[in-house]
């Protein structure tokens, strides 16, 4: 591998990869190959071996062999001298995009990313991207299987909609109507009835209809969900969970942070937590502009509260607890001590929403009341009846939150939207590539 | 933990879980209670305490807190005497479904197992399917990132079917057409072009008209793609990997396995492979059955040269290598010094197909003359223009597989349907729960 070479300084190498750059203009001849290992730089000075690379682009398969030559100022401290090159698969054309510089993230250039995004990803600042979502989604595996988690996957086909809400997708399913799953919400606590600590990495659906910075119609949610625990215990599992991530992420892609210029987030070991009363109050206060009328926060309110939390906190991620049960969905669990708040405590991260969370009743009667008082539907409904099911054959307290992998890894790494975080993004606008 | 009392053995404890079991008829009266950490008798005396349970069903939540005592016969190796038992959630009904007996899986009654899924996973010998489900997906994890591969996320709402084809499930996208993804093979393609190693394990949709032992409508796939290989190195590879996760299982889920009195498979370190003509011909010769003129093979085979390989190769897995043009994809490499044979692999274990597998065609010109071929197809057409990019601007040498994870567990455990092996089975006739 191209890493490699440096270490086989003094010897003779071989390096089978990409063109990713030539300089082939008399004087200092020399080109860059691309492999899996990254990045090495190759000086051609017999016409011979420079004639094989006339007329071919970058993105020719191709090899080198030569002699590996320590040089502190090339890609990865070494260079390959008096190669013999042998093309593999010739490319006549030139790439639709730069693929040796970086590529504009401003967003009046984002349809050029993502339309150009099958070569645009051989860019090794864009490679960066989801190298560190790869070691997000790995570390967030690690943690919750050393917490006694256990992974399932459950259908993402369903016979209807149990979110509620328009923003479901149907299908003709056989002749019947399916819908896509919106989230693993009813199987995750499902299967709290049989493992007690469950988690699930899949892909959920929103037909969202709007084109925005923060949503898609498909992506990634860790979903996860724990019986026996109380809130407080959830919302510390949530500080341990993040905390761990960011610690394992800085430590495994300090390289590819780099390319980014990612700044590592500053943390409490315990999140701090604010009501969402409490957070109306201090914007209002602090703004003039008055949101203690509102049930959600509002975007200005979410990036405000950051501010705050890192300011006075010293944490760029907070919690916001005790949301009006009018915005509840019919599985939360009402606070004991005031039915009109229910025990959410979403989790914003750098100014945007990561992680939304909260206690479930879990009382089959109590259960089927909320079912009824706030969706009208009927216990009997194909969409629910397996799901009160797991009650009414005994559930334990329990809690869970949803993730966004791709919000988390734009927000670790200092994206601006969460379309950069995705590989091949989907909204409303967009359907490949 | 219930599994942790035998180690509190003359000391107290307490335990918090499920009611599993109740013999409560005088005498010795006993419960057991279920928690993550499995199985643990309660022995009561007490009437006081025996009355608390009274009217109460399996599923209860509760607690019993009191001496723990060591006792060969109990589950776990110890049981809890003298307990003080505290109600938490009490359940008043039957449940549907028996928890504490082996539920059967025999296929005239899989309707009433998967009927009563969210209850009967409770079960343990269900909830050990899962658990050794996890572990197989979590064991290739493990192999495929120590190989150098990179984990990737493709979307699943695809602009149209590239696979060809009619099971294919479609929906209404914003006014557009879209469909489910029937594989991730495209993108896996296209990001050889990027990482050279990549994998995703991830649902796959497939609009299957019939139902089977051994298809689903919606599964999870194994997909995984390398570059700068050989079909020689694709099939060591492949073994190395079965072998793994084997070894791993059988490491990882001792008492998961007992429940199943699962056989560990008898594997060669690399799989025999043999060509389609060659099973073909063996078959016939010793079947009486002629299916020299087959393009697959037909189910009978497949169970038969397992047998074959078992005993003459002392494998129960074994490759079919050399497909005929006529079965191929249209991005199957095709030999070079025999284009009517494809380089394709497919994986068979224990009686069935888990693993399809090909080199591809890496060469621009030569795969956009093959999905002309094959399917009519345009370059141009959105189903297949992205793709065709990667190629147009440089791609290896390069093949893959896909492996069904559910296949891969029910053959691992020695079930019968793949069905049983998924924890909420879909397919022509179930979509719940």
């Amino acid at each position: 591998m191209s890493g490699d070479v440096k270490s086989h300084a003094g010897g003779e190498v071989l390096v089978r990869g990409w063109l990713h750059k030539k300089r082939l203009l008399g004087g200092l001849n020399f080109i860059v190959i691309r492999d899996r290992g990254g990045l090495v730089q190759v000086v051609l000075q017999d016409e011979a071996e420079i004639a094989k690379l006339h007329g071919l682009h970058v993105g020719t398969v191709m090899s080198a062999q030569g002699q590996a030559v320590a040089e502190e100022r090339a890609p990865g401290g070494a260079e390959i001298h008096q190669p013999k090159i042998t093309v593999e698969v010739p490319v006549t054309d030139e790439p639709p995009i730069e693929i040796d510089k970086p590529l504009s993230h401003k967003s009046e250039n984002l349809d050029t990313l993502f339309d150009n995004r099958v070569i645009g990803l051989r860019n090794l600042r864009e490679q960066a991207i989801f190298k560190i979502q790869a070691e997000v989604e790995e570390s967030i595996r690690r943690f919750l299987k050393e917490n006694n988690f256990v992974q399932f996957n459950s259908p993402k086909l369903l016979p209807g909609s149990t979110e509620g809400g328009a923003e479901v997708f149907k299908l003709d399913y056989f002749g019947k109507e399916a819908t896509l799953a919106q989230s693993a919400q009813f199987y995750k606590q499902i299967l709290v009835g049989v493992y007690e600590r469950v988690f699930e990495i899949n892909p959920t659906y929103r037909a969202e209809p709007s084109a925005t910075t923060r949503h898609m119609s498909e992506f990634i949610t860790i979903d996860m969900e724990m019986g026996f625990i109380t809130f407080t215990e959830l919302l510390d599992l949530l500080s341990n969970l993040i905390n761990s991530v960011v610690n394992e992420v800085w430590q495994n892609c300090e390289s590819e942070l780099k390319l980014w210029d990612a700044k590592k987030p500053v943390l409490a070991g315990s999140f701090p937590a604010l009501t969402m009363s409490e957070i109306h109050k201090k914007y209002s206060e602090a703004t003039g502009e008055d949101t203690t009328k509102e049930l959600d926060l509002i975007p200005k309110e979410e990036r405000w509260i950051c501010e705050y939390a890192a300011k006075e906190h010293g944490s760029e991620a907070v919690f916001v607890t005790d949301w009006p049960k009018a915005d509840a969905k019919f599985y939360h669990k009402l606070k004991d001590d005031n039915p009109e708040i229910a025990e959410r405590c979403d989790l914003l991260f750098r100014g945007i929403e990561i992680v939304t969370g909260s206690m479930r009743e879990h009382r089959y009667d109590k259960l089927v009341a909320q079912l009824k008082e706030k969706t009208g539907a009927s216990p009997d409904d194909p969409g629910f009846k397996y799901f009160l099911q797991a009650f009414r054959y005994g559930m334990p307290p329990h809690g869970g939150f949803g993730m966004g992998l791709e919000r988390l890894t734009e927000k670790i790494i200092g994206l601006a939207n969460v379309k950069e975080a995705t590989l091949f993004p989907r909204d409303i606008n967009r359907l490949s590539p």
